[in-house]
């Protein structure tokens, strides 16, 4: 499957100043990335562009990535142990980080003169990092934003709701352009270096070229489309078909069910995207990285499937859990994403009266927080 | 995502005398339905439906199964130890068989008087099945046909190549309708009653009626589309990108490499289907249980995908086999259906000098038959 924008210009990431007399050009102004995150994603993510960064013609070298400074107990701050090991030991272990990757705990700081920003923190976090980063003269008003946030906004009103996607909320913050990344990504496989693909949905041919630019290389396969929405859409939305995947694995079942399962879930995933966001393309889900593919490598690999197999188990085995538990125990830090925006989309659906449309989401919810029997699943696929 | 065809009459399987004075209304004739097979899906088949025609109106009881006879040591006849202990200990052990389904070594005794006829044999086989069955007053020539069989027919010739459907072949050789019957299915599991779905491609909505009440149970959803050409190829091509999974898992790389792998696989079936059968409908492959649900349990569950992973592995430990080879070790006496397609189809594509546009079908055959590093499948994706 051919990406929507497949030509690009290799040297649009920099406008140039030509001089014809002296037959050379050098860029009008460097590119410079930084990286709004440091969890495994966010890191994996950092050290592919970082080593881009270091051999693009127009882009500065340096790549700053947040981190939030704490001390670590008898070695020093956080930002220097991975600044002098160049390793991100607890989120990304045994993986080198290029020495042009730099920590920096101030949030301001790594944003400074940055034209090329991904936002990779848990989206918990993301109102207070746009806080201070929309207040005047914090980041280039020409800089360009790529979100890998993995979770939706829902405003619940009393006659309604609302629900934007990450990237929106990003461009309407801080008044720049946000493009989204998605899937299938494993963190610790891209830090690894193995063959995998993802898609960003971009919203200009600029956009395309440039994050293209910044993350695509011979392992790491970047297919630009044009639908933000959808990709944005479907890496939140995939977390919480991984969990029902997980509920089908705590319940020791086979692969024709959880098959069945995962064609619901992408189905749920793209009905849903179209009918709240119009623009979106069907071909996201059924054909790009983002949709299936990412799917796919959740459902059998990520930490929602995990948390969601471990549930059903001890619910099984008499011994009940909540995810605020099994997050503690078996995710050493991070965030369970799947479980929040399951939530969310129960409250938005159900404040929409559109649930019904919706069987497998409604039934992850219910089984997440109403005590339902997992073996109602099936029901109404 | 709704079937094409959803709504049928219960009632449809017969055709029905009603008599008004009485109030009684009979079948005008019953329907019968024989398994042309005892593999492991042929038996798990068998057992769906003679589960469903022991309850269905207008059904004879009887299901009748082809078995190919032989001795088994000191135990007697293998009919008569299927007959007796209701098992069929090779291909589905421990899974229970009505008792209303009966085991037969005479193919002709088998399709006698049936009017419904599932062909489940290996493909191997099917041209001297059909050689018998042609042949005057052994089948109704009102019954019909469907295919499970996995697999496509390619006819070489000097200027070219033509590739045909098993569903094509058997209503040519028997001049009755033939559908198609799709996965995603693990015989064991849907032995087992686990929640599952397949896809059937009918030609006319009578024939979805039956088949819908043949097979469909609470736990065996049934849904049936237009579309046979890309039911029965996705079954078929489905096992050369499982191939290509399996070189995956036998390099030892992780979920990301998979599902790219799947994604490209995915996209090349929908592609070539299209290409060849141009009636076909690409939704078959996006949205069915025959598409993509099929390809995702048979990539992580299938015996091609571990015949394919053990050939990488034995390869990179320096001790290399051949597939005929890991089919005598690994598959009990089941054919590997994966490696003869992944043959056909590429012999076909070469002949109609397509090739470069199927690069993943190029690599399987070339990684299977000709020494190719499976390292470079992830090349010209």
């Amino acid at each position: 499957m051919a990406p929507f924008i497949t030509k690009f210009d290799p040297y649009a990431p920099a406008d140039f100043v030509v001089d014809k007399e002296a037959g050379t050009r050098s860029p009008a102004r460097l590119e410079k990335i930084a990286i709004v995150g440091s969890g495994s994603w966010g890191t994996a993510l950092a050290r592919v562009a970082a080593i881009n960064a270091a051999t693009l013609e127009g882009f500065d070298d340096e790549v700053r990535m947040w981190v939030r400074e704490r001390e670590v107990p008898g070695k020093g701050k956080l930002t220097d142990i991975i600044n002098t090991t160049h390793q991100n030991e607890r989120y990304l272990p045994n993986v080198e980080l290029p020495d042009n990757l730099i920590a920096v705990s101030d949030v301001k700081e790594v944003v400074k003169g940055a034209t090329l920003l991904l936002f990779v923190v848990p989206h918990q976090f993301l109102p207070n990092v746009l806080h201070q980063l929309a207040k005047p003269g914090v980041i280039d008003p020409k800089a360009r934003a790529i979100s890998a946030i993995k979770g939706v906004e829902v405003d619940l009103r009393d006659d309604g709701a609302d629900i934007y996607t990450y990237p929106y909320v990003i461009e309407k913050a801080l008044n720049i352009p946000c493009s989204a990344l998605g899937g299938a990504n494993i963190a610790l496989d891209v830090g690894k270096g193995e063959f995998c693909e993802t898609t960003i949905g971009v919203p200009s041919p600029k956009d395309a070229a440039l994050w293209h630019a910044v993350f695509d290389g011979p392992a790491f396969r970047v297919h630009p489309i044009e639908d933000v929405a959808g990709v944005s859409l479907s890496g939140a939305l995939k977390n919480v078909v991984a969990m029902a995947a997980g509920f089908v694995d705590g319940m020791g079942l086979g692969g024709n069910t959880k098959a069945a399962i995962l064609r619901h879930g992408l189905i749920e995933m793209s009905t849903f995207t179209l009918e709240f966001f119009p623009t979106a393309s069907p071909l996201t889900f059924s054909h790009h990285s983002a949709g299936m593919a990412d799917l796919i490598t959740t459902s059998f690999g990520g930490r929602n499937r995990k948390c969601a197999e471990a549930f059903v188990r001890a619910k099984m085995e008499g011994n009940p859990k909540t995810f605020a538990q099994l997050e503690e125990e078996l995710l050493n830090g991070q965030k369970l994403q799947g479980i929040a925006t399951a939530r969310e989309v129960f409250l938005f659906l159900q404040a929409r009266k559109r649930l019904e449309g919706y069987p497998l989401f409604d039934k992850v919810y219910r089984i997440s927080f109403e005590e339902m029997d997992p073996k109602r699943m099936f029901e109404d696929l």
